[in-house]
């Protein structure tokens, strides 16, 4: 069996970033608060899912990216690395996928993401506007609230 | 929006096996062939799966190999880039998991793969020492016959 080569800082960063392309997720929640002022929790994370038996890449992204955590996702028989901090996000996760870009349409539902981190980061937060962006990302999945009930609650 | 870097002819490679450690599949199946004088058909495959929606970086992976085909799943919403030549398992695909390799444990899979390859390619064909490497990749899927009815026919 050859030996295995080993890929320089770089090549890894783009690795990432074409395995973030087939298993990751940018993702942007929204719950219901009562007891908060704006009535909504928006919870952004990055998350990659990966088959509990060879979750070697997840510990690669942890080591790369110096955040996150790794824990079993209760759904289903995979585990799952994730990013939840804004100032993560912001700092360390968005600047990579500028610089080494996903190549396919994830990149539009990555730049959307980016955009709603950078106004919560900067606390410049129109609801509005942030449904607007997040609900034209990732179409295929479901949501549990519409923009509907979640303009009625503010 | 920041305008998307060009990646490199080496990074777009090392973006691919990133892509593939996450999407990817390296599969050995078997049938059963009355007709043929070994009684079993051997049929490697290298494929690629992606929702239909976003089908942009098969078409990478179809360009940058220079081989395969891409088509829709039968079983659901997905479309699959797949090779199946054998000369281009054996040419293409090959060397470039060997240049470019994966990270996670699915490229143990890769090199028994790699290695049926080559015995069917050099006609060097052992059917026991094929099924023995055969049936230690992919544990986790499905084999619609098991080692001892293959084993049964020859």
């Amino acid at each position: 069996m050859p030996q295995t080569p080993v890929l320089k800082s770089e090549q890894i960063a783009v690795y990432l970033s074409g395995y973030t392309d087939g298993e990751g997720s940018f993702c942007i929640s929204f719950s219901p608060r009562d007891r908060l002022k704006a009535k909504i929790e928006i919870r952004p994370s990055f998350s990659v899912s990966q088959n509990s038996d060879r979750a070697e890449v997840l510990l690669l992204f942890k080591e790369y990216f110096s955040c996150g955590s790794i824990r079993p996702d209760r759904s289903d028989k995979t585990v799952k690395y994730e990013v939840r901090s804004l100032q993560d996000l912001v700092t360390k996760i968005i600047p990579h996928f500028r610089r080494f870009p996903l190549l396919s349409g994830k990149q539009k539902d990555f730049e959307k993401f980016a955009t709603i981190c950078e106004f919560l980061f900067t606390r410049n937060i129109n609801f509005e506007q942030i449904f607007d962006l997040a609900f034209q990302m990732n179409i295929s999945g479901k949501r549990r609230f519409n923009k509907e009930y979640l303009l009625s609650l503010l």
